[in-house]
């Protein structure tokens, strides 16, 4: 697979998951319908559009119609499962950040490299890829981004995204999905408490 | 007229309704004067900023020195209407949004017209261009995004943007013109209740 | 000196007191080893990044290597001098803070100069360039921008940008150093009251 087909598949599948991420939040949030539905459309098309803006590209979210009947058609569907009680079990949630933060890690990385910077700029794309479109999400539901205190995600995306920039030269598909797993890995594994960062100052 | 006459009048009458709609919610939220200027600002020239950077244009705002003062000047003026007691009464308020949101909405479906994007694209510009100076205004004055419960702003944005998209190959002028139109009819129509997208929850 | 060398150490200098002005907000708002990390970093290149993206450049933090090791080197120092209870005493704290304005607003306003903007546009970018981090940080520690409210660093940054602009075409160094001066000293006559805005409104 070339490059551009591994980005298509890695954001799509990034784009699914981080819809249901936002719809799950703005239903906690107590949005209105159009509320929710922006919130999973920002969600889910936020980090690839500030990745594709810092590489000086229009954002391809903008270019693939594709990219927007994705992001609009899973927010619905996941509106309309809050609708009829479904309310975001935690199983279906953490599986869904894993993926998306392992996926869009892959594209910060890879795009990055492509793009010819260095290996720490192919990590902190994938950290922004990654985190962007749920920093936007908390930001917008007046949360304090989970990234900054709950999540491994940024840990997990410059894990994967390391991951994938070495492994690049050798084979591109099996770094991205290398990338991608151990990304996902780590954030799954922040989720259900088995990895924990110590936290400098214990009361809150 | 030409496509960048139009984007210029529509910038300018976005650029004043908006900067009366930051400094006014500024004043409710006890901002100093200069923080009152900033909101202003902010609001004023965020959307068509957000809007030419994902186009991959250096932002008009930065190339047409008169945007900044208009921004700067119609700030300036509601500042001084606030401070001699004027606060920004409804009808007032809710016509600068609605004209905002219609001028703005034009400008950001016909630069994604003009760039070669879908037409999707162009309903997403259309959003992100009206509503992305008030998101920026919430977020700074630490409110929840008004367009995410409060609004038919997007809404309208992407109505208005789609009839312009429409209408474009037909004649230029009467499409911005129509399209700002059903916009602000929309936005003004949410503002005074005539429209309510109806809640997934009730209870807030 | 010429101009990217200019450019070069303002930039770090920006980039080392903003971090340390980022981790300490971090500390205040109990944000565990992570999410200081992070806010060290975003405060420390979020100005830059901002700059670098409205003049249609590929951000010099993800071309220039040194500067994430500037920023998270100094994010580290800053998060161990926390964990051993130094807790960011207030004259450390308004040096950094007039240090990072002083630099950053002179790179915004020669950037801008260099890329044939004209000077309002330099000011603008003097102001974008030395305030965006403090607003990403305080956005994402959930506070009121201390910028719309509590400080003079925009003021600040637009003479300072001024200046800069101004003596530019004399000689590039003292232009740099004359702006960074003026800018770092209203900013710091700002921290400690000597220099203060009007508030509209006083009750809070």
């Amino acid at each position: 697979m070339e490059l551009y087909d591994i980005v298509d598949v890695a954001d799509r599948l990034g784009i699914i998951a981080f819809a249901v991420s936002g719809v799950a939040v703005g239903i906690r949030a107590r949005l209105d319908l159009y509320g929710l539905l922006a919130l999973g459309l920002v969600t889910a098309i936020g980090g690839g559009v500030t990745r594709d803006i810092m590489l000086g590209d229009i954002p391809r979210t903008l270019l693939i119609t594709d990219y927007l009947l994705y992001a609009t058609g899973t927010s619905v569907l996941a509106i309309v499962a809050g609708v009829i009680g479904w309310d975001a079990p935690g199983p279906v949630m953490r599986t869904a950040d894993a993926v998306g933060t392992g996926a869009f890690a892959v594209t910060g990385a890879l795009l990055a490299r492509e793009a010819g910077l260095e290996w720490p700029a192919g990590i902190v794309l994938a950290i922004i890829t990654a985190t962007g479109g749920g920093i936007l999400r908390d930001v917008l539901a007046r949360e304090v981004p989970r990234v900054l205190h709950a999540e491994l995600n940024a840990t997990a995306a410059a894990a994967g995204g390391l991951v994938a920039v070495l492994l690049a030269p050798e084979r591109l598909d099996v770094a991205a999905v290398a990338g991608a797993s151990v990304a996902a890995l780590i954030s799954g594994a922040g989720h259900v408490g088995l990895i924990r960062l110590p936290a400098l100052t214990r009361e809150e």
